[in-house]
């Protein structure tokens, strides 16, 4: 049965994933999206405060999304999301890294009688730095009855 | 010359450019980073509360930034940003739908010596209605001795 409001607790804590993303991706990414020189021309990068490519924060904010969907939100029954606070891009995304994700919840509450809000600390990990930190507000589904 | 910290005043506003997206790209998209079934299949999304296929937020954020990147940053002394606050989905953006985006400057200090940070609250509009809204904490460069 799919993860519904009731199964989650506050303090609740998972650590899954893992996304290695590529300068090609990089580039892919932020030549659509967020063609800014540092991430896209490898030599203005260079140049850079950054030292080289970097991964636009938006292309690191998707790729967290991806490890959420496959790693917890395809056995919940969520219900999209109202959106995102407090989030901080805190060090780059180079080629060659390979991101995990943690989460922990830390706050619960109804949203009228069918959804629950449930806001999710949501960190993006390389080696174990945090890279990406958002607090999501995700519905969730409720059961029936309670 | 490129527009630095000292070229804004809070208050200043600006709407600007138009991104077109197709139901194509919003598969595209979703499948590599949101692969949630009302993103990537039609028939589940014509079940689901949207009635119909919607993009990602995180594609609509994406869509967002192209709009900055083309219409504002490549004429501005920018260094990235520190992050996004009270980032919102408002309305879901469909295929078909154009974009625009309205940016407001709501604060500005200076952050060390050579950047000053600047607060943007950034709407994305569709036919008028704004479907996301968001603060950009974006660092600008501060023109030298001011």
């Amino acid at each position: 049965m799919p993860t519904t409001y009731e199964d989650l607790t506050v303090g609740d804590t998972e650590t899954f994933g893992s996304y290695t993303v590529t300068r090609e991706e990089i580039v892919e990414f932020a030549e659509q999206y967020d063609p800014q020189p540092f991430h896209v021309d490898p030599e203005a990068a260079a140049d850079s405060p950054f030292g080289g490519l970097v991964a636009s924060g938006w292309h690191t904010a998707s790729m967290t999304m991806r490890l959420l969907v496959t790693g917890i939100l395809q056995e919940a029954d969520t219900r999209g999301a109202l959106g995102v606070d407090e989030m901080r891009w805190l060090a780059p995304v180079r080629p060659g890294d390979t991101l995990t994700a943690r989460t922990e919840i830390v706050e619960k509450e109804p949203w009228g009688e069918e959804y629950g809000k449930v806001d999710v600390r949501i960190e993006t990990l390389v080696d174990g730095d945090v890279v990406c930190s958002m607090v999501g507000l995700v519905l969730f589904g409720r059961r029936e009855g309670e």
